[in-house]
Order: C-alpha cells, then sequence, then structure tokens
C-alpha cells in the first residue's frame, strides 16, 4: 500500500454521509460518492471527490473499501445485493456498514458478502451530521482484524472515536442498539414526568430546571424537553426514526430471547405518536400522546 | 424579632435530618433535635444543639419553626398527630414538611395543621447526606409568602437552592415525586440495557463507556451502573425507596386521573426485585430482575 492512497466508496449522501466523505477528502483519501441524489452527487464532485455516480459503476473495482451510511437495512441489501455493488467491487474489498441496523442483519448482510470474499465491518455510527462534518463520529464497530486493518484509514478519516466491540459481526449492530434504547426511553419519560408536571399545574420551565439541576437528568431529558418548553417540533430526529430503532430494539431481543419491560413500552408511545400523525415531527413530540394537558405553544403561533 | 436568634426543631435525625440540624446550628440558629434515638440525640447536643429530646416537650413552644426530615407520611403524621407536637408548638408556628410524600398526603397534613393555626411549607428536599452536612440541599418548596418568610432563616441555613414551586400546598410534593420518577425509570432502563448487553455477550464496562459518552446517557445510568460493573450493590440508597418512591407516583398520578406507561413499569419492575429479596440492596439491583445473564461479581467474593 505504501505510496498508493486509500481509495474510498462512500454510499449514501445523506447528511450523515456527506459529512463522512468529506472528511475523508480532507484526510487525503482517494473518495468517490454514490447515491441516487444527483444534486448530493455534484456537492461531492465539486468538494473534491475523485468520482461521484448513481451506480458506482465507473469506479467500483478501484475502490479499497466501501462506507455505507444508508438508513435501513433494507437500503444496505439495495445497495449491495440488487443493485450489485457487492459483485462490482473486487474480492477483499472492506465494507463497512455504519446504517443503524439489527444484529441479525449484520449477521446476515455478513454471510453474503462473505460468499464473494468480502470483508464486512459491522459499524454504526453516532453523533449526528455536524460531528459526521468534521470527521468526529463515534463509531461502535465489530469485525476482524482484517477488516479494521483496511478500514484503518476510513475510521482515522471519519470517526474522534472508535469503540472496538469485538470480533464477531452482530456485536457493533447490538451496542448502537442498546444505546438507542436508553436514548428513546429517555426522551418517553421526560414526556411523560413533563406531562404529569402540566397535568399538575407544575411550570414546565420550573419542573425542567429542577430536574436538569438534579439526579433526574439525562442527555435527552435536557436536549428534547427543551424543545416542548418551546413548543418547537421541527424535527431533529423525527418520532418515526425511533419507530424504527425501538423496533430494532424489540427484534434484538426477540433474537436474545430477552425480555423488554421499558424499552417495549416506549415503542409503543413512539408508535402511537406516529399514528396520531406526529411521526415526522421531532421526536418529543411523543410528548403529544397525552391528551388533556396544555402543552407550551411556540412564540409567534 | 430584631435581637432574638430564629430557633428551630429538626425532627428526625437520620443522615439528612442531621446534616441539616448541624447546618442550622453553623449558621447561628438556636437548633433543637428531636428523634427516638437517643445516640442522635447525644450527637446533636455535642454538636451544639440548644436542646434535644425524644418528645419536644421540654422546648416545643419556644420554637419559631419545625423541620421535619422523616421518612413518609406516616411518620409526618406520627409525629405531628399522634405523638401531638402540633399541640404542643405556638400557633403562628411554620412547619416545614421535607419527607418525600405524595400531594394529597400533603394536602392533608396542611388541613389538620391549619385548623390548629400552624403554617405549612410543603417542602421536599434533595442532594443526598452529603448536601444536608453542609447547608446545601436542594429545597422543592409550596406554600403562602407566610410560611416562606417565617421560614427564610432556616431555608437560608440548609439549602443551596430553594425552587419556589407556587402557593398551593401538594406543589411542592408533585414536583420531587415527578424527580423521582425520571430518577425511578431511568435506573430501571440502565439496568434493562447492561442486562440486554450481558445477554449478547457485549462487555459491560464497553457498553458503560459508550453510553456515559454519548446521548444516552443519564445522572443515574452513569452513578448506578457503576454499581452493577463493581458487582457492589452495598446500599447508597435502596430498591425499597424506590419501591415507595414509585408508589407516590402511582398514587399522584391516579388523583390527576393520569396515565403512566413507563413508571408504572419500572415501578413493578422495583417491586419485583423487592420481592426477589432484594429490596435492602442498592437500588441498581433492580437488574437482578432479569434472569440467565451474568452479572459482574464483587472483587474479592
Amino acid at each position: 500500500m505504501h505510496g498508493k492512497k486509500h481509495s474510498v466508496a462512500v454510499v449514501g449522501l445523506g447528511s450523515m454521509g456527506m459529512g463522512a466523505a468529506r472528511s475523508c477528502i480532507r484526510s487525503g483519501l482517494e473518495t468517490y460518492g454514490i447515491d441516487i441524489n444527483s444534486k448530493a452527487l455534484k456537492v461531492l464532485s465539486e468538494a473534491g471527490a475523485r468520482g461521484v455516480s448513481s451506480s458506482g459503476d465507473e469506479f467500483s473495482r478501484e475502490v479499497d473499501s466501501v462506507l455505507l451510511l444508508v438508513v435501513s437495512a433494507k437500503q444496505v441489501r439495495q445497495v449491495l445485493f440488487e443493485n450489485a455493488l457487492a459483485e462490482k467491487v473486487r474480492p477483499g474489498t472492506a465494507i463497512m456498514v455504519s446504517a443503524t441496523i439489527s444484529a441479525q442483519d449484520a449477521i446476515d448482510i455478513n454471510s453474503h458478502l462473505a460468499e464473494k470474499d468480502l470483508i464486512m465491518l459491522d459499524a454504526p455510527v453516532s453523533g449526528g451530521s455536524a460531528k459526521a462534518n468534521i470527521g468526529e463520529m463515534t463509531v461502535m464497530a465489530a469485525g476482524s482484524d482484517e477488516a479494521f486493518t483496511k478500514l484503518q484509514p476510513v475510521l482515522d478519516a471519519v470517526a474522534a472515536k472508535v469503540y472496538r466491540v469485538g470480533s464477531e459481526i452482530g456485536m457493533g449492530a447490538t451496542v448502537k442498539i442498546i444505546h438507542q434504547m436508553l436514548a428513546g426511553v429517555h426522551i418517553a419519560a421526560g414526556a411523560e414526568a413533563m406531562a404529569m408536571a402540566a397535568k399538575a399545574n407544575i411550570p414546565l420551565d420550573l419542573i425542567y430546571e429542577v430536574v436538569t439541576n438534579a439526579a433526574g437528568n439525562s442527555w435527552m431529558f435536557e436536549n428534547r424537553m427543551k424543545h416542548v418548553l418551546d413548543g418547537d417540533y421541527t424535527p431533529q430526529s423525527m418520532v418515526d426514526i425511533f419507530v424504527k430503532d425501538l423496533g430494532l430494539v424489540t427484534d434484538t431481543a426477540q433474537s436474545l430471547n430477552f425480555p423488554l419491560y421499558l424499552a417495549s413500552t416506549a415503542y409503543q408511545m413512539f408508535t402511537a405518536a406516529s399514528n396520531a400523525g406526529h411521526g415526522m415531527e421531532d421526536d418529543s413530540a411523543v410528548i403529544k400522546i397525552f391528551q388533556g394537558v396544555e402543552l407550551p405553544k411556540k412564540k409567534g403561533d
């Protein structure tokens, strides 16, 4: 490899993928972009990508690695198997799967990739688009030593922190899912607490101040219940994302034969909010399942 | 009042009450102590109390205020009505009720106190014994202006922060209870997440590190799941405290006609842990309701 730059194709140029691809360019990797959105391709091309394409046909055989930043296991399968990217890359190419998917999906996708002599890293990410843009995502990764070694240049480019979870494919997915389980329960618990406070005629800014200065606080309470105080449900992350992620928590628990008490309840709360028409609102809108309470309105509304 | 020091009787010299009484002495209040534990009385006497007693008979008519730091509504009633402290103090005395009790209990106790021309402050506290010892408790208080004015010297002595919740008795209790609801749900959610990680063979120290550095964190996760990592269930706060407090959450929600999704589930989890024999262990022992997972053992065991 000495003297030859690592080349990577980033698939999925949404807010996370675009940030990761820019970080790869900035780190000096030969970076290619694949997306069906031609506008995103143009943006990445102008940012210095070596090549962009809706299919990857033009450069698939050139790349050392592929970074998948699509949103679901379905999209991962679409890209790799239906659109056949897995057939087009060279044997031995490292495939970093960074969608939030279930452990079962990760294992299944890996076995299909292994048939084609491709090396998978089960590597969900977190940190949001802001962190992706500056190459400081958090990666929770599981895979072989070979997968880690081959993807090291990409990990160096996109991540501030890489948690090496283990060698078994599915463990990265599981860590991400357990994290999402806590995140989802904490948002729903925050909503339950704030709605109960409203029902009891406790000023919500007061309960917010008490909780955020005390042992009842959570990262999600502090971040998301601010949206409730402001009456602003402009989505940063949507209710339907937690319908999906808590669905994955449920799938994972099923495959582990593990009982979920709180996460299953939170899943029902987000699903109820989605069915009430709030699926595309900020995830804090899960509070709207509580009827008969008066919540703050957005200023100017 | 000019020239005459405020005098206060602190009832309940457990870890919180002893700390609060010491803080009153340090602030120059004439401080009396009431407890059935003669050892605690001796300690407070040596610390500079003006008087100590198991009944308060000797000094009840001297005090300007009473601070109740007992553990339950039942004990509040015992002290004030069965043992008749409310008969012994002068009319107009301010009674600061700082036990964690339901809003209904606070309202009921207030109406009995009002019959005797006593002025109640509904004033639950938090912060633990460490904060009590240095006069830096957090107080969530509701009551009349008169109650706040009369108790100002005591609040100044014992609290770093006083949240003035409103004038209606019961609102202080409700704020504390909503806080406890979040605290309890977060401990139970942390336990569910750690147990699921154990079932999935994810190293628990790794999931702890990922969560505490990410958006899935909570104050309780960070504090209590450390006990799980250490396999050390020496009680700082016991499982049975959350059986009690989440029971109060349930009572409060009932009186508000408010549906509890997550808090009711967490209540069942702590109750199950208590019934499995873990009631006197650290509240993180709620994780022991998850069977078939291997948890860390305490070093040396």
